[in-house]
C-alpha cells in the first residue's frame, strides 16, 4: 500500500495497533465533537490563491522562539509512544531531528528525558510539564529538562482533571506492565492523574519562572481573555489547543480559537496551534490566520506505528511537501508572504 | 456491558423494554423534529473554557425555590413509571431522595401520591398538575399534594389536547390492565386525556393560587410573551419545555427558547428547562444560558428500566460526575461562577 | 397497515401504482431539487406556540373568494387522475364535496368537465386553464367551465414548455390507450404540450377577462415583481406555485416565495400556495405566512390511489385533524388568530 | 440505456473507461473538496423565474471575443483525449465545429495542432498554453497556433507545479506507450510537468503579447486582485477556473469566485467560467452572474468516452436543449435578457 497522505497512516495504525492503544490515541472526550470539529473547521476555510507570482523557489523555513526549523510543523506532546513503537520517544526524537524540527516531549513519556536527549543529541526540543501536587517533583523535572538542553517549557493548562474518554473507561485503559512513565519513577506512583494539582492558577507561572530561565509556553488557551492573561503573566508563547478534543468536549475547534487568540495577542508573543492538522494546506491556513507554527499529535503517532522513526519522517516529509506545494499554488514564495488575505471563512 | 454514559442506558432500555412501552416513552409528535432538535440544539453551543483557575474544590450544589439540591438536575414529570419498572414512581422517589434532588411527580403516575410520599419520606418533591374539566378533581389533587408535603405545584400548560404521536396510534397504546392511573381513580375514568380542560387560560392561575399556598411553577413556556404573562400572573417559576417534543412538532428546541425566556424574565422568577439533556456538559450549557436547574425526562426512565431505583441513581450520578468535571474543565469552582460568558452559539 | 399520516399514503401509492404512473406523479424537473426543497423548506420554519388560551372550540373554517370551505386545504390541479383510480376526477370531485372544500380541476383531466360536474353537483370547483395556440379551444373550455358552474378560473403561468422530467423521458411516459384527455377531444390531438402557446404574456389576462365573468386566479408566481404585475392586471387571486418542482428546477421553495409574494401584494388579492404540504402543521405555517388557503397535489393522488374517493377523504380528514390540533397547540382558536407572530425561520 | 442527462454519460465513462484513465480525468487535488464544491455551489443558487413573457422564440446565440457561437458553452482545455477515444482531439474538434461552438485545445493534446486543425477546418478554436522553462518551445507553439488559424491564446496561470492528485500517485499514472504529447515532441521530453516554468509572473503577459497578435485569455483567476491585474496587463478575457479542483484544494468554487471577478472587472474584458457545469440551468446561472460563456471539461470527456465525436455532440446538444428550456422557464427570450435579477444565493 502506497503511503500518499496522512490518512493512509491513520488507516494503517487503526489496522495494526492493539485496539486498546488505538482507542487511547484516538479518544476524544464525551461525544468526540471537538476532536472531530478540529478537522472539520479547517474544511470551512477557503483559500484565495494568487496567480503568476514567481514561486520557482519556495522558502518554507521559519523560526520559533529564535530557533530555525525546516518548516513550521513540530511534534506536539503526546504520551506513551511505546504503545505505538517499541523504541518510543527515542524514535520520535530522532525523526524530529532528522527533519530539523521541534519535538515537545511529554511528561508522560515512556522514555526518560535523558534517554530522549541521548537518542538525538542536538535536536531542538521543548519539555511539556504538568504541575503536580508534589511541587518538588515538578521542580525536579524542570531542572532536569533545562540541564539536558531542552529549550522551552510547555505548561499544559487544560488538564486540572482528565477528560472523560468513554472508550478508555470501557477498555479499562492502563499501560501494559512492561511500560512505565519513566520520568516520574521514584517521584510518585505513575499514571495517577489525580496527582496533578487542580488548584494551579496564573500565579504559578511566576513560580515556574523562578525555577528556570527557559522560555515558558502555555498550552491549552482558547479564549481572548486567557490569551491576555498569558501575555500579562510573561509567557513567551501560547499553544492554542484543546488537547486534541480529549478534555472539555464542545469547546471551539482550535483553528477557530486561533483567530480570537491572535487578535488578542497582537504580536506580543508567538502563537502556535495544534489539533486537526491533516494536510499541508491546513498548515498554510493556520499560518495565514496568525500561527507561527503548528504541532501535530495523532499523525505523529500514526507515523511511529507505521515504521517508528522512519514512519514519522515519512509523515513529516509528506506534510512538508504538501505545505510547500500549497504555498506555491497559493502564490507564496516564503512564509513571510503568508497572511490573512490568503483565506476566508466559507459561508457553510 | 459497562454503563458509561446516558446513551448506554438508552440502548439498554430500547433492547429490554416491551416495544409498546419503549415507543411510548420515545414518542415525539408528528415527524419527531422537535424531539430530536432538543438534543441537536445543545450541539450547536460551544464552550469558551477558561484555564488556570483553582478548581481543586468544585461546589455543584444549588437551590431551587429556596430548597438546596445536591446538583442542578431534577426529575421531570413523566407518566406511567410502572411501564419501566415494577415499583414505578416509588423507585423514582427513592432514587431522587438518595441523590438529594427534586422529583416532580406526574398526575399520570401509576402509584398514588400517598405511596410516593411513603416510599421516600422527607424527599424534595413537586407535584405536576393538569387542570381537568372536573375542577373538583383537580382541586382535590392539589390539596392532597399539599397535605403530603409536596413543596411545589407544576402546572402543565402545553397540553390542551394530546399531541399526535404516530407510533402510539399505530400501536394502539394503552396501559396494560394491571396498571392504573391511581391518582385519578374514583374521580373519573382514567387515561382519558379528553377529560383535560382545553379552555384553561391565564386566569386559572389565580384560581389555583386561591386553592393552595404552594409555589406555582408553570411548565411548557416557549416564548417571551408567555414568559411575561407568567411573571405577571404571579407564578414562582417557569419550566421552559416542549413536553419532550411530544406536543406541537417543529416548535423551538428548549435550549434555544430558554435564551428568549430568560431575557424576558430578567431574574424576577426562577427559570428551569427540560428536554435534550444527555450529558453533564448540557447541564452546564443550560445554566450558562440562565437556567437555575434542569430536569430530565426520558433518561430517568432509562435508568428505571435498567435497575429501578439503583439504575436511576446511576444515571443521576453519571450526570453529576460529568457536570462537575465539565465545570472544572471550563474553569468554574461553583455554580455561581457559571455565566453566559462560558458559551457561544456556533455558526453552524 | 394503519393510515396515520400522509406518508403512509405515499408509501402505499409507491407500492401499488404501476411504476410508470408513480414516476409520472412523483417526477420533478432535472435533479428534483425544487420538488424536495418544497418539503424541506417547511422544516426550516419554527413555531412560536402560545399557551393557556381557550382552545376548547377551534374554528378552522375559512373563505376563498367569498366561498366558505370547511378548512383551508383544497385540491390543486393535477392531470390524469385515472392513472391513480379508475373513476378518475369524478372521485376527486366527490371527495372534495364530501369534505366541503374546493377542487381545482385540471385541463388535463381524464374525465370531461361535464362528467366532473355531474359526479358532485353543487361542489365548489375552479377550472385550471392553459392557453393554447388555438385560442378558440381555450375560449370554448372557459365557456364550458363557466356554464357548468365552476366558480373560478386558474391560469397556469409557468408552463410555456414542459419541464424536463428525466424519469418520464426514460419511461417514454404517455397515457395508456384507454385513457384520454377528454376535455380537449375534438379540439386537437391530445397530450401534445407543444400545442400550448409559449407567446402568452400579461396582456392575455385582459383577453381572458373579456371572455368570462369568473374570477381569475394566476398560478405559478414566485417573485414580488410578478405578484405586482398580477395585481396590476386585475387577477383576483395568486397561487404561489412551482408546479410541484416539475418545471424550472432550483427555483425557490414555494413557502419561501410565499413570504415575498404576500409582502408585495399587501392584501390587495388573495394569495394561496401549493407544494410540499405534508402535515397539518404545514398548513398552519402557510397561513401564518399569509396564505389564505393551501392546495395539495401529490397527496391527493396518493389518497385516490389508496381507495379512490374514500382514500382522498381519508387524506383530507387527516390533514384537517392535524391542522386543527396544531392550531390548538399553538394557541389559536380560529384562523383569524393565525399570524406571522406564530413562526420564525430557523437559523439552520 | 437512454442518455438523458450528463450524469448518464458520467456513469457510462466510469463503467467503460480503464480505471487509470477514469481516475485521471476524475481526479481532484488532496481531498477533492474543491472539485466537489464546484458542483455543490451551483446548487446553492436559486432562480427567480419570471412568468408570462413571450418565449415563443428563444435565441441562445452569443459572441465571444467577436465570434458568434451557437450557445454559450465551449470545450475547456483538458489533456490526453486519446485516453477517452482513439481519435482523441480530432473528434473533439469535429464535435465542437458541428455544434458551432469554441474548442480550446490543450498543449497536452495527444494530437498535434496541425491534426486538430485539419480534422475540422474552419472551426472556432483557441489554443491553451503553459509557459515552459524553454521559452523557445512556448514561442514555437504560439506561432504554430496562430499560423493554423487558432483565434485566441489561453494562458493557464494556476499550474506552476502540478497539484497532488492522490489517485494518480497511487496508480502511478502515465500515458500508455502508444500515446504521445505530440505538440511537444522534439522540443523536449514529454509529460514532464517539471518543464513548466514556476517563475512566470504578470510581466510574461507582455512577452506573450510581443509574440502574437492573438487575443490573450488568462485562465485560473479566482480573486478580485488578480482580476484587476489581468485587466491592467491587457488580457482580452479571463476564465475563472480552479483547474477542475485539480490544483490547490479548498479554494473557492468557481461560480462563487465568478461573482467577485465580474465585480472587479466591471465589463472591461470578457469573463468566462469553467468547473461544475452539469446542467443547462448551471449555464443560465453562470450567465446570470456575469459570465459571457462557460466551458465544460469532464463532461466533454465523458461524451468522447461514450461515442467519440458523436457522443460529445450528444452532450453538447443536451446542454443546449436544457439551457434553452431553462431560459424559457425563467422568462428569457435571448441571452441579453439574462441578468443578476434571475438568481439569488440560498441561505443554506
Amino acid at each position: 500500500m502506497a503511503m500518499v497522505c496522512l490518512s493512509d497512516f491513520e488507516a494503517y495504525a487503526k489496522k495494526y495497533l492493539p485496539k486498546i492503544a488505538w482507542d487511547y490515541f484516538a479518544a476524544g472526550a464525551d461525544d468526540c465533537t471537538t476532536r472531530d470539529e478540529n478537522i472539520l473547521a479547517y474544511k470551512r476555510i477557503r483559500f484565495r490563491p494568487r496567480m503568476l507570482r514567481d514561486v520557482s523557489v519556495v522558502d518554507i523555513r521559519t523560526k520559533i522562539l529564535g530557533s530555525e526549523i525546516s518548516f513550521p510543523v513540530g511534534i506536539a506532546p503526546t504520551g506513551f509512544h511505546q504503545l505505538a513503537w517499541p523504541d518510543g520517544e527515542k524514535s520520535t526524537a530522532r525523526a524530529a531531528r532528522a527533519m530539523d524540527t521541534c519535538y515537545i516531549a511529554s511528561t508522560y513519556s515512556t522514555c526518560t528525558l535523558e534517554e530522549i536527549s541521548a537518542a538525538a543529541p542536538g535536536g531542538l526540543r521543548w519539555f511539556q510539564l504538568y504541575i503536580h501536587r508534589n511541587r518538588t517533583a515538578s521542580q525536579q523535572l524542570v531542572r532536569r529538562a533545562e540541564a539536558l538542553g531542552f529549550q522551552g517549557l510547555v505548561l499544559t493548562a487544560d488538564l486540572p482533571y482528565t477528560g472523560k474518554r468513554r472508550d478508555d473507561v470501557r477498555n479499562g485503559f492502563r499501560l501494559p506492565p512492561h511500560m512505565k512513565v519513566k520520568n516520574l519513577e521514584g517521584a510518585f506512583e505513575v499514571c495517577k492523574m489525580s496527582l496533578l494539582d487542580p488548584s494551579v492558577t496564573w500565579n504559578d507561572i511566576y513560580w515556574l519562572q523562578s525555577l528556570t530561565r527557559l522560555p515558558i509556553i502555555i498550552k491549552g488557551i482558547l479564549t481572548r481573555e486567557d490569551a491576555e492573561l498569558a501575555v500579562h503573566h510573561g509567557v513567551q508563547g501560547i499553544i492554542v489547543s484543546n488537547h486534541g478534543g480529549r478534555q472539555l468536549d464542545e469547546g471551539p475547534a482550535t483553528i477557530d480559537a486561533l483567530v480570537e487568540v491572535v487578535e488578542a495577542v497582537r504580536g506580543r508573543v508567538e502563537v502556535y496551534v495544534d489539533g486537526g492538522i491533516r494536510k499541508g494546506s491546513d498548515v498554510l491556513k493556520a499560518l495565514a490566520l496568525g500561527a507561527k507554527c503548528v504541532f501535530i499529535g495523532r499523525p505523529a503517532l500514526w507515523g511511529l506505528a507505521y515504521k517508528g522513526e522512519e514512519g514519522l519522517q515519512d509523515v513529516l516529509r509528506i506534510l512538508q511537501d504538501e505545505f510547500c506545494l500549497s504555498m506555491a499554488l497559493a502564490g507564496c514564495a516564503s512564509v513571510s508572504e503568508i497572511g490573512q488575505h490568503l483565506v476566508q471563512f466559507s459561508r457553510l
